[in-house]
């Protein structure tokens, strides 16, 4: 079957479920996501585009955004260096806990969890003069959209209500684990958060990591095939909260989620995907959205399991 | 190229590694291995067997055990009654450790550690009246091998050193989640962590799992396709202690590994592979099995990412 | 005023909380105690006894007789030797969590909370041929009454229901800080916290630690001076379950409560004071006793704040 | 025997100890402090001073203050709405852990840990407009000198280090335990822990709780006779980090520590001692103080066990 075809039939499918779910509700203009969205897209390694819903709009990508700041610290300092400073192992406790910090010495588990992507940031913020338009560059490179943005409303909201990750910065800064000033890593934790791209720009820019590094579009080597591969298994084992167990049985795909209902998976050597539906379930994943990616694991029958 | 030819290339690959790393000194058998030892083969779902090395040669397959005995309790009870009693997710701390169970009032995170392990034993003691038979029925029926056996020295040393366990079968207990005697359930963990068998017997020990729940020779179905693909789901993240996220970059396969140097790995659909070497690294995994896996996915070009 | 006409007034004043609370249930026999309870006693160092209400009526000691065992054990081994394998602070976590063992390697916080007792006891296994005997011998001559006993329905209740008990002795002695069978030193622990004592009997048995080790009748000296103070402080930092900081405000003696709704308190130079009734308070104290011994202090003007 | 003969005899027993243990390190103006120093002082609720050594000497009184804000929080908001927010038990964890917050909804347990001290001083910003004058006065007052003060230095350097502390309150605030910035809130903790006080100023200054509550010299109520005794509890269970059980054995009054290596002590309806060397042993609290306090009572003959 075509790929618009599957998308279709799977919009179709998951209709029940879009609405369903809790919105992500500590920031206001999270909130206020109209419950009933629903995209999904598909970008293949050879160029072709496929999408059904919403899939132009844009939303909140959220955590999805560490792939990009992970992506960006392993091409800057290499794997060694990173991977002193912060784990490859899922964590097993909340994505925002700080007990694992303080029992590890402030060495997060995997850069996924918060700890660990503020680390990641505290990297960028070392290795580029401007790290703000250094990943906002890249992200529009990726997307070849030049008007995906930071969303300023969404950006401060996070620093308003971001106790716990300053709570994290600073436990992780104790453990000298940050060379950088809390509120300088933070600004750029809080910016990446709030990126905001539709499904069919999330997919394009997560298709170098389904074709091993390279984009297929420019030509670009982004990843070495070894560093597009460390990604992925860290997402197969850390991209979706404390779900990765029941992620990998449902949808056995490298992915990673964001509490605005964002989710980005790759076939490697075929083509991302990438869906959205703000309605979570109780593990802070999309509950349309995990659906629809296990449908297409189906419908396509291509499955790692 | 061939498979035994591969086999042979990575047998010559990883001798540098074989003799390297610890082998497992907490019970006098295990200690007593010789750390030379290297075997490795493969049994594809139509039939064919690989070997390499001491491939023949019985070793104590340990943890390994462990997706024999969760195959029968998910046959025997169900995915429901039985992940309602044991979770599917990574646990983030060591395999045998009560702090998680503390947390979590009793429910192991997933059915690889210890905890998980016991709570699918004590289904087994419920659900048959002589599991130890029973599960050597099974295991003698899945390596189609009539003499592979539990090995009574390495039993009785599990169960004289098994303190830690029997404070975590105890804990689950208090916690009401074990229905039968602390003693009857223990005697069932420590006789399947025992059970002997070669690299070729294990190979095909698994063989169903790639087959996605059909065995290959017998044409019996052991498990359905949805439960062959949870068991592969729970290896992939939760299948080599806490390393799950480094060998999923580096091997990129559902396995299993036990402290006796054994890893069993599957291709779903295509084949299922162990490989055997009592050196283990310091994640209690053996180390140039881990290797040689690796050399696997690179060789034949088959890797999930 | 004099103490028994203070001991009249407090019974009386105590009245309205006597049958309040909740009585211990995870045992039959406990459970089954009518919750109308109250007793209370003063044994002086000069030999006069004060007692009001039900005070020649035995209850279940319980924890109560982790002071008879930790004094044995001071006797037997001494200070320095006991003090390697148990701490001496409190422990700000239940009083039978495993998860300060796991962090601590295996060595209580102090000899109050479970696994401390545990460890006393082992220690007691160690030094006695048969240490039931001797311990009933010692509480025998200390209340100065032959008739004293182990109740041996509530024993076989506490090693029926002891899972989590069973569960810290295994834990230990997996860090290998106990030197006996697990069977043998709970049966001491299970023996131990069944004893049975009236209020009048427990004050006597107090006396020696308020006479700074030295036993008023008959003259004995049961510890030194510094024995006795370490137990005293022991039971000011440690004696009353996670509710201390709470309990020396109110109260402000050296005290040892048990779930049976038992607690004995020392003024040290003075007296030793006992009190029951089974309905206990949220933290697993008598609640009508802890007011009972909070009225004491107040009319008998002796407080240590 | 006087009690300024009682002090010339400590210094002369404890001077082998005088030089001997660690000074603090974190913060330079610390670490600089000559380690030879010794000084103690007594203030008498009847009036009369006794000193000996460097006793008119100032140093950093550092977490002894947090008497002082517990203190005006309590007579500013009352028990009741202060212990809704802190606890009052001890705490089994470093005094800057952040584990025990997580796994209780951030409620520290006790005041004097440095989550609970912050909480503490949250309440005193929204007390007081001017929080740090506010304090400032009110120790003047204790002391009777209008000299002492805050060390600019000391704060700045508490500040320039203080990300464990900065971690906390932002932990804190993420529960919604904390109504104001944290900031200010830190402001006010870096500011009081770097309190510069003699012997004998910082004796003066704790008479009032040996009083009941009463200031001996301006014969003002400072606390209700029953806060007083909730303090003393406090400072007898949570008062010298993680070393309460031994500290209540070798004292056994109630007593705060402070890592400038100075601790303050009070015998309830006698007097208030003061003890500095700034030699510290593991648990954080002086050792030559510690011992000098151990022979205070056994000269005095004073002891509470």
């Amino acid at each position: 079957m075509e790929y618009q075809a599957i998308l279709e039939e799977i919009a179709e499918d998951v209709r029940p479920l879009v609405g369903k779910g809790q919105v992500a509700d500590y920031i206001p203009k999270l909130a206020a996501v109209p419950l009933d969205r629903f995209a999904m897209a598909v970008q293949t390694v050879d160029g072709k585009t496929y999408a059904v819903g919403d899939a132009r709009e844009r939303f909140s990508i959220q955590s999805i955004s560490k792939v990009f700041t992970l992506t960006m610290a392993l091409k800057a300092v290499g794997e060694e260096a990173l991977f002193q400073r912060v784990g490859r192992e899922p964590s097993g406790t909340p994505f925002n806990s700080l007990v694992q910090l303080e029992y590890e010495d402030g060495i997060p588990r995997n850069p996924f969890i918060n700890a660990g992507a503020i680390v990641v940031d505290d990297i960028l913020v070392s290795a580029f003069p401007r790290p703000r338009n250094a990943l906002l560059g890249f992200f529009r490179q990726l997307t070849g959209e030049d008007t995906v943005d930071y969303d300023p409303v969404v950006a401060r909201s996070e620093a308003d209500y971001g106790f716990r990750n300053r709570a994290l910065a600073n436990f992780i800064r104790s453990f000298e684990n940050l060379e950088n000033e809390v509120d300088r890593v933070l600004s750029l934790y809080f910016a990446h958060c709030s990126l905001a791209a539709s499904c069919v720009e999330l997919a394009r820019s997560f298709v170098f990591l389904a074709n091993h590094g390279l984009c297929p579009t420019t030509g670009e080597r982004v990843l070495t095939r070894s560093q597009a591969k460390r990604i992925s298994a860290l997402m197969m084992t850390c991209g979706t909260y404390d779900a990765v167990g029941e992620f990998a049985y449902l949808v056995g795909l490298p992915a990673k989620s964001g509490v605005g209902g964002g989710i980005s998976a790759t076939i490697p050597g075929e083509l991302a995907v990438a869906v959205w539906s703000p309605g979570l379930n109780k593990s802070g994943n999309s509950l349309a959205g995990t659906k629809a990616l296990e449908l297409f694991t189906t419908k396509t029958g291509i499955s790692v399991f």
